[in-house]
Order: C-alpha cells, then sequence, then structure tokens
C-alpha cells in the first residue's frame, strides 16, 4: 500500500501518477515505457499513466503522487492508502487497430471505446489514434454509433417540454454571433432554448467568450434548467455541464492537434446537443471559400450525413447552408462582438445589418419547430420579437439570470487603423486574412483584442477612409499583428 | 526571465515545463489546453510543453521546470536565467495533416517532420497521428524519404573497412536467439559485426535482454568502434548509440500504443543499420500462423520493398525468408535463452539442433558477402568456425571486451511441470500460446522467468513425460501463468 498524495500539476487531459524511483512496491528498474496503472482504493478503480520522480522533496518512496486531474477523480483525501497494479491496455484498442487497418467497426466497439475515453483508460496518444483512423474513413452507420456512444446515458430531462431548441454553426464565420441574438429571440417567443457554448481553444473568439463579455456562463445542470423554465433561454458553457465526458476529452485532443474532421464534429454536436436534451437542433453550414465546408457541394454531403444520423437517433435536425465567404459584423474578438449583439438587440441604427439579419433567419427557422406557427411566420415573428425590445428584455434577463459579467468589457489599448489607399468600393474582404489578424492580435487570448471592421463588402471609400481599426492588450501581440500589416496587405479588395 | 529549475520527473519521451500558476511572466489564466512553449537560455531554443503547478512547494512562481528529458536537453544548470515564447505547432504538422487527408509527401516533408520530431517539437499525440496516417498507407517512394529521414546525418565511420555486416528478424520467433550466435561466427570469420539490438518493450525477450544475460551492452560509438577494431564483433544496445534520434523517439511511441507497422519496421530497421555505418545487411523474415509475416506472399512483398528501399540507400541487403512456426531453440526468457545460446557455442550435445542450423544458415549467408568467399561456402566455413569452438572463443573475447555481467544467470524459483496427457508424437506446438505464457511468467520484466520446451516437434512422448516447465520469479506471475495453463490448454498437439 502506498499514501496517497496530491501533486498539484494540472497536464490537461491525462492522468498520470507519479512514484519514486525507490518506490518499496513497484519495482522501477522494469519500467522502460509509459506504464498504465490501475489505482486502487477509491470507490472504482482510476486509470492512469505512470512517471517517475527521482526527488524525496516532491514524493516519498512510499507515497503515490496524482496529478489534479487524476487525484480529482479518485475523491480520496491526501494520505488515504491506495494500493496499485499494472494494467493491460484498454481492451478497445484492439477495435482502434481494426479501425487503423481499414474495418467498420460495430456499434458495441465504438461503445467501448467511448467508455475507455471516458473511464481515462486512452492517453492523448491514443485518442489521438482513434482519431486519425475513423478520420480517414467513416461510415455513416459507424457515425451514427460514435455519436449514440458520445451521448452517453446521462440526458437532461426537460420534463414535459415537448420542443427543446437549439442551434450550431459548423464552421466559424470570423464575427458571426448570431447566437446569442437568436437565443434571446427564441427566448423571448417561449420556446426553451437551453444554448450551450464551448470557450474556443484555437485562437478565435466562441460565442462562449463573446457571452462571458455580458455575463456568468458556467452554470451546473441544476441551475441551467431553473434559468430555462423561468427564463426560457441560457447561454451556458458546455465544458461545465456533467455530460458527454468522452466528447470532453476528445475535443481537447482535437483542439491541440488541430485533426478535427467535419463527420466528428457532426457526432460531436449531435451527442452533446442529445445529452443537453434538446430535441429541436438547427444546423448552419455556412459557405465560403476560407471556411471549414469550402463548397455547397459538400454542405450538402454533409447535410445528408447529418439528417440520416438525426433522423436515426431521434432528434429533429434543420441543416440551412448560408453564406460564408465575408465576416458578419463588424467587430471580430469577444468584446467587439458582444458590443455588435447588443447593439442589434438594442435596434441601434450602427447595429451590422449582415448580423441581424443573420440572426432574424435563423431565429425564424428555429421558431418554426413550433408546430402553432404557421410555415413562413418564423421571420416575421423574430424580426417583431427584436423590433419591440422583447428580445433585448430575453437577453437581460438571461444576463441577470446567469450574472452579469464582473470585468468590464474594455478594449486593447494599443490600436492601430488601416486606411484605403485609393477610392472606390469594397469588392472582397479575406475572411482568412482578418480572422488570422485578429487571432495575431491576441483575440483567443485576450477578450478586448481584436479587429474592428469600419466598413464591409459593398461599401464606398475614398482614399485615407479607416477601413479597420485593430485593438492589442500588450505589445507582443501588437508588434506580431503589425509585421503583417506591414506589407501592405489589407485583406480588403477596393475596386471600381 | 524565469530561474531554471530541475523537476525530476522522468515521462519516457515528451519535454515538459512546469511553471506556477502564480507565474509573473506568462498568464496562466490564458492557458486551456496543452501548450507548446520554447525555452531560450541554452545553446539552442528547447521545445516543451507545458503543465501548470498550484504548490510553491514544488514550483516557486518565478521558476521555470523542467522534467528530466527537457532538463538534460537544455544542458543549463540550475538556477539559470531562461526565458519562453510561446511557439506554433511544428510546422510539418501541415504534412502530417496532408497525409492524413491521402496525399503522397515529398522527400523534403519526410525530412521535415523528421527534424521536428528529432527537435521534440513533436507530442506523442503529434507522433501518433504520424504514425496511423503514414501506417495506412505509404508508397515505396515515401519509404525511402522516410528511411533517409530517419538515418540522420551522423553515420558511424568505419574508415577502410569494405565491409560492415549486420543482421536483423523482421518478427519474432519465441526462444529465437541466432543473433548472437551468428555475430560469435561472423567475428571468429574476421568481418566486422557491430551488431545493434534494441530492448525490448513489449513483454517478451529481445535479443539486447538475452546479451544482457552474459555481458555488458551499454556502449558508446568511441567503445564500440574499438571492440569491432580489435575483435571484430560486438551486440550492443541500440538505444545507447547517440545516432538516428528521432527512430528512438518513435519506436517508444509505437511500443506504447503498439502502432508498428512492418513498413515503417522496414524504414527503421535499414535506417538505424545505415546510421551504425553497416554496409551489408542480412534480413531473415520469419513466417508462419502467428509471427508478424503471415504468408510468404507478403514476406515476398516485403522483400522487394525492402531491396527497392535498400538499393536506393545504397546499403547491400539480403532478404531470407524463414519458418517461424514454431519457438526455435528450448528456452522462451531471456535467461534459458542464454543458456541455449552458450550450448550452441560450446557444441554440447542437448544445445538444440534448430538454433544451431539457424544460426549457421544465417551465418553462412553473411559470410557470403565477402567477395573472397566462393559462391555456396559460407555455410560450410561458419559450421567449420562453430565446430571448431572459434565461433565460442570469438563470443568470449565479445563478453570479455564488454564486461562479464554483473549478475548471475539464475531461473526463477517458481516452477511448475506441463506433462503430456497421452501416448503419441508432437504434431506441433503453438507458437503464440508459449509465447504468451512466457509474457506471463513474467519474462518481459524479470530475466529469470520463462518457458522452457523440453519436447519439440517430431519428438515421441509417453504419457506423463514432461513437454515444459515454466519459471516465475514472483507469485503474481506464477499466478497468472498458472491460471491459463489450469484449463487444460498446453500449445502442445499430440498425435499419432
Amino acid at each position: 500500500m502506498l499514501e496517497l498524495k496530491h501533486l498539484p500539476v494540472s497536464s490537461f487531459n491525462e492522468n498520470i501518477a507519479y512514484i519514486h524511483r525507490d518506490c518499496p512496491v513497484y519495482k522501477i528498474d522494469n519500467i522502460k515505457t509509459m506504464t498504465r496503472i490501475e489505482i486502487h482504493g477509491g470507490s472504482e478503480p482510476v486509470y492512469a499513466f505512470l512517471q517517475i520522480v527521482d526527488s524525496s522533496k516532491i514524493l516519498r518512496p512510499d507515497e503515490l503522487g496524482l496529478n489534479t486531474e487524476a487525484f480529482k477523480q479518485i475523491g480520496l483525501p491526501e494520505g488515504s492508502k491506495v494500493s496499485l497494479t499494472l494494467t493491460p491496455p484498454a481492451p478497445s484498442l484492439t477495435s482502434v487497430r481494426r479501425k487503423i487497418a481499414g474495418n467498420i467497426l460495430s456499434t458495441e466497439e465504438y461503445s467501448a471505446i467511448i467508455a475507455d475515453i471516458s473511464a481515462r483508460r486512452y492517453s492523448n496518444m491514443d485518442i489521438a489514434s482513434f482519431l486519425v483512423a475513423a478520420g480517414s474513413f467513416i461510415t455513416p452507420g459507424e457515425l451514427l454509433s460514435l455519436a449514440e456512444a458520445l451521448r452517453g446515458d446521462r440526458i437532461i430531462d426537460w420534463g414535459s417540454e415537448e420542443i427543446v431548441a437549439d442551434h450550431y454553426c459548423l464552421g466559424d464565420v470570423p464575427g458571426n454571433k448570431a447566437d446569442l441574438i437568436l437565443t434571446a429571440i427564441v427566448a423571448a417567443y417561449g420556446l426553451p432554448i437551453p444554448k450551450t457554448v464551448s470557450p474556443s481553444l484555437n485562437g478565435s473568439t466562441s460565442a462562449a467568450d463573446t457571452m462571458a463579455m455580458l455575463a456568468g456562463i458556467d452554470l451546473d445542470v441544476r441551475s441551467l434548467k431553473k434559468q430555462v423554465q423561468e427564463k426560457r433561454g441560457a447561454i451556458v458553457n458546455l465544458e461545465k455541464l456533467e455530460i458527454a465526458p468522452a466528447d470532453k476529452i476528445i475535443t481537447m485532443v482535437e483542439q491541440q492537434n488541430g485533426l478535427a474532421t467535419l463527420e466528428r464534429s457532426i457526432a460531436s454536436v449531435l451527442a452533446t446537443k442529445m445529452a443537453a436534451g434538446v430535441t429541436h437542433l438547427l444546423i448552419d453550414i455556412p459557405v465560403g471559400p476560407r471556411t471549414r465546408v469550402r463548397s455547397t457541394q459538400e454542405a450538402m454531403r454533409l447535410r445528408k450525413l447529418i439528417e440520416y444520423v438525426g433522423d436515426m437517433m431521434d432528434i429533429n435536425v434543420d441543416v440551412v447552408i448560408t453564406d460564408g465567404s465575408e465576416p458578419i459584423g463588424f467587430g471580430i474578438g469577444a468584446a467587439l462582438e458582444a458590443r455588435d449583439v447588443m447593439k442589434v438587440l438594442k435596434n441601434k441604427e450602427d447595429a451590422p445589418e449582415d448580423l441581424k439579419e443573420k440572426s432574424l433567419f435563423l431565429a425564424g427557422r428555429i421558431l418554426e419547430f413550433d408546430p402553432k406557427l404557421r410555415g413562413g411566420q418564423g421571420y416575421v415573428v423574430a424580426r417583431e420579437l427584436l423590433k419591440s425590445g422583447k428580445a433585448l428584455d430575453a437577453m437581460e434577463q438571461i444576463i441577470k439570470a446567469q450574472g452579469k459579467a464582473k470585468e468590464q468589457m474594455q478594449l486593447g489599448h494599443l490600436t492601430r487603423d488601416i486606411v484605403a489607399d485609393t477610392d472606390g468600393v469594397v469588392k472582397k474582404i479575406d475572411n482568412a486574412f482578418i480572422s488570422r489578424l485578429a487571432v495575431l492580435c491576441g483575440s483567443g487570448q485576450y477578450p478586448g483584442a481584436g479587429v474592428d471592421l469600419f466598413r464591409k463588402t459593398g461599401d464606398k471609400v475614398t482614399a485615407g477612409d479607416i477601413l479597420y481599426r485593430i485593438y492589442s492588450c500588450n505589445q507582443n501581440d501588437f508588434a506580431f499583428a503589425s509585421t503583417v500589416l506591414e506589407n501592405g496587405r489589407s485583406g480588403f479588395d477596393i475596386g471600381k
């Protein structure tokens, strides 16, 4: 038996167990490679990967150290007596190898893989292997198996609600935060919409980052249910809800590796939305030369795939294919986007028209999930809810219920204006360029960083007009972003 | 600037950097996922993956901790001032993604991937992704690019030697340690043979484990060169030679994941043998129902592939396809195999005939690399060198030069005999069963554990005769192995 010790190290995914090289219980000389162990003593065995400590200052020979992830999982106080046994690689890794060899896996095999991932029996390496293998070839039937396995058994129960709505956008369009506006409209209408959003891990701004500018987003399932019952809407952090645990683990590996395939994203969104108890889901696939989906043909293929898997899983899905060729709204970056969102909700004259229209279109589609609404009326009703201020009211109630954000929205203090070098009309704005520029400004790390567009496609400009302004919160980011701009590129195509 | 500290943790592959959550230099709140950093202060930047420490007992806020792997690489004393910057994922990961998408990569792309792996810019996840992607489809041209990249630039120089020989066996046959015997024969003949072997990481016994029963195997390049110059032969641990560094890193990931493909093994063996300065290489492909290569057709495909890559890399390869259907020799496990090897070299009457014949056959093929030797004479010469005691003498000199093993060969104290339950003739021995049994006995961890065969295929047996004996060094392993035997299976097929 060893004495449990918490080594407060966060490793971002894996359970790590530390033992001293002179551990009297386990003979270290025999450890030549990453070793998988099972720790006994808690209510259930905890799986972890072994690392060797050579200093008694960090860990005594009679102690077993656990990193923060594993310590949380074992749920025992420090000093508890625990034992460890070597454990073979997760049995379902055989299926991963079968997938690598090009086989079609069964529903049972996907269940076993996902169960082992949830139990943290897969190393990040193992998960990456699975993702690459499944990413290179997966049948619609397999995708269904994967989505069902990811959903898991713990599904949020919305009681007597017949429709629980949500929306997901497959692929980033810079600036687009229609998510927040449509949630307010749908809630104002009275349909329950427990919108789940995820903090971005890849540098661009997510709806979670933007909402965090306005309100707290870390609710648990109980608070979420109470809020939606009372206010009809919520915009909350998926990470903090205890549902679909394997999906979170896999998503983190994907983000670290940039390995997300569209198929995996489809399985992930259907699984997590269903685990959140959503019955009616609108999926927006923006198509553009620099978005995740580049052609209408590809979007159509994905639509069919989503419809197939959705139907088989018994969730109502409505898939819309939209234009993702240019940024939507003026601001790119959490604070700027939150400003745009509130301008639209407040019916300000200088609110971005494209963001407003996109939000109304999507909200209208969701409203039409309601059988009581006459076909084609969704958009009109949505517009009325926005115009009358009811959507703003709904958002204010959501913000109040979730708790107003503590920090004030503050834009980065380092700014630079990029101006037109000629007269003309904006013909095109390069999505990818603007998006990358925002990341360089620090938008993924600092909410106040980003790009604010003063002109959009179709606007007339005179030489010297400001096209956009960049904001950074520190010199490093600002210098990086400036370098990109120094060579004369602006991402704007100005013609006659 | 932060103060360098060594956190003596061995993580078996990855460079890990630790910073305190309250680190004044880097804003931890913004770390949401695995973060790649570059550490400056040493002669070259060191890449590492960041983990967060929440206790000042382990690390002060103004310190940067490095695990043992990274600390070794940076080569600075503790307390040195270092700085860190965020670093993007290794640029060559773009090529990995291209490979995942099914593209054929260029020679330059393979070079870049391997260079980044050597520089430890790839996480284990990244390496696993690369292996799975390249494992599912790789062209002969790509395999050549991969092998060349893995070989690297540091090649052991054997001066005026025209022939430097070695041998490799693609796929384990339990008990087969012809490696050691053929090395002694070739050295006795006078051809230089710096045999590189790798400790097994997967539970079965490798030639390195067996040689370690007889002598030290951890030589550096200088000692290796001196020894081969004087004694003509050596059997040394590849891991300890500073050549082909990326191959070692990749191999460790493969072993942890069980992802090694035959193609990757071919690239690995050609690369490492060439880096060791080998000019003439014999590759043995055993074919059997339970070996890595299951059919002669598959073996032939691999032979052509090896010949193509070998020719393009300018190494002389001779590929032989042999029978791998049954164990070779009597013992399976390091100590038992070392005993068998010495029996053959000493021309003992009870030496295993199959091991002797296999060794002579392979040694003969290597001897025929010598242009002075008349075609077809290799086997005869090898037999003469063995019979005359010259091979034994060569082995004894090799052992003396490398340093006699400190510990005595000692077999496990827990034994059990498995006896024939009927009269008859041994028709077949199940390779896989015996191999797994040896692993369960503890052969991968304890040199004294294993299986000793008393009867081989073709032998007559009477009910009650001992078929084999198992040896374990601890109760746990012994109990495991016994369970497998309890249900009446012996792995022996006895017929009339």
